[in-house]
């Protein structure tokens, strides 16, 4: 009998998903179904779940062997006590892939200014107010979090010559970049980033984790562009930093609270730039080929990819 | 004797290349001097030259063996028919780089539509409307002009996962692009083309080579980016375009007149981008390299690089 899977994702992007989660697990050869409905949970072995799903109690689900995280951050299901079986987020060739020209778009864009000649159509040519005074070789690019994202933007920047150099929680050697680790590394890495780009889960230890101390450390003109998770940054903090002129800049893709309120001072703030959630999506067609690795994984006792550690929480 | 070499560039700027040049020559080991006046044309065996130079008549210095430019475009002197010496045109890597970097800035940039959050930050998150539809695997760049900036832009594109395409007068091959040549070839090239780059030299044969008979080939939707030469581009025709619903957008460095005048449409038209001539610009560090090279070349009796064809006119 085919292995059932349980679709809990966002219900108005089930079209899109199901067949693609279908052919994937066909193409791997795995006897497999997806379902929509759970009236039979205990007869449910996976479950491909995202926050926008029905489904946030999975106590029901006495046959469950593992769940399928459709979002890179699993911030909203890795606290939930109801949990029990392995949980794998999404790593998903086109969500590294949009990720990647997002960041790289917009740290060209900061590095080069280009938002001055796009605001200024004005007729006043202003050639030797703005021509770019660096080459990317000059920068340093900083990139807070080397998991899928940050190692694919990094390398990206780093073919585009920018210098790069990257912080993760444990120690990780990357070629070519400047690599640091921890608190202290985090503080050193900063004070020598021209540009720091903020790819980190959203922890209990990540929060905050640029606050006004560690804003003070940052070189006066840096800038800093998040894609990561609102909850990284102190907003306070920010904000007096742009005020008071040690950041030139910040794009903003990711909130605290999202859709971020229309009376925030992000929204009219002149050094600010905000994005609504869009620098990269998971894609159906290409993360259902990552789901169906691990389906057939997962029914051939292989060990799952990309395991969520519940207790570092990402 | 040192073998005298006349800085013929602007002289606003000559303060910045002459120590840079004299430590090139210096470094490789050539007995040669700047000097910066032409009191004794006849002692004169090298001009370094831009057309901001005082000297366009280069009759006077009968002992000349080579003039070396200082800029990648050579339009200016090409046709001076008092030049009977060979004629290098500057290939910089600080240019090369600035180029890359503009390119795949503005590539990006159009392809996932930034203008449109840095010229609405109101408060509306507009996510659903905004989403990039679009990887770069799905989106194909031609490039005009396969020389040194073409080529290396095209490669940065193929490395961000564009799909590149490259149009040159001669055949050319590159791998992993699609290359095309001759006049069919380019007609061909450009209705296949989601992004169009012009890195062409200005000669009678590149004049308006985008006029309305081709911009109607293009695909509807496509976009332009000319950090090129404002030659390439019949004005009226790509305005015609626009307002046709042919072309999406124009990203444009470069014009018929520079300055623009403040009352040309361009600078006023909602699909179209005007920089002030700022793409990329030949830095003294490393361009005084290339320029110290040819003259080592020339004092040994070795082929010179990057020689202009006279005929050919770049």
């Amino acid at each position: 009998m085919a292995s059932k899977i349980l679709y809990n994702g966002d219900r108005n992007v089930a079209g899109k998903w199901i067949p693609e989660l279908n052919r994937a697990i066909a193409a791997k050869g795995v006897d497999a179904e997806i379902v929509t409905t759970s009236t039979e949970p205990e007869a449910i072995k996976y479950i491909v779940h995202s926050p926008r799903g029905d489904v946030s109690d999975f106590s029901p689900f006495t046959g469950l062997v593992a769940v399928f995280g459709l979002w890179a951050g699993v911030e909203e299901i890795v606290g939930n006590p109801t949990l029990k079986v392995p949980l794998s987020k999404m790593v998903d060739s086109s969500l590294t892939e949009g990720m990647v020209e997002y960041v790289v778009a917009h740290v060209l864009r900061i590095h080069l200014g280009t938002d001055f000649h796009v605001l200024n159509q004005d007729g006043v040519w202003r050639r030797d107010q703005t021509l770019p005074p660096f080459l990317a070789r000059q920068r340093t690019v900083l990139i807070l979090g080397l998991g899928a994202l940050g190692t694919a933007c990094l390398k990206a920047l780093s073919i585009l010559n920018f210098q790069v150099s990257g912080w993760s929680r444990t120690p990780k050697t990357i070629d070519g970049a400047s690599t640091y680790s921890g608190a202290d590394g985090l503080d050193r890495a900063l004070a020598r980033a021209d540009f720091v780009v903020l790819l980190l889960p959203s922890t209990a230890d990540t929060r905050n984790v640029l606050d006004s101390r560690r804003f003070a450390l940052m070189k006066k003109g840096a800038s800093i562009i998040n894609p990561g998770r609102g909850t990284l940054i102190e907003d306070a903090a920010l904000l007096d930093s742009l005020d008071n002129g040690r950041l030139a800049s910040a794009t903003l893709d990711v909130f605290w609270e999202e859709p971020l309120p229309p009376s925030h001072r992000y929204w009219s703030h002149p050094k600010v730039t905000v994005t609504p959630h869009i620098a990269s999506e998971t894609r159906p067609e290409t993360a259902s080929l990552s789901i169906a690795e691990n389906v057939r994984r997962a029914e051939s006792g292989e060990e799952l990819l990309h395991l969520v550690d519940r207790i570092r929480g990402y």
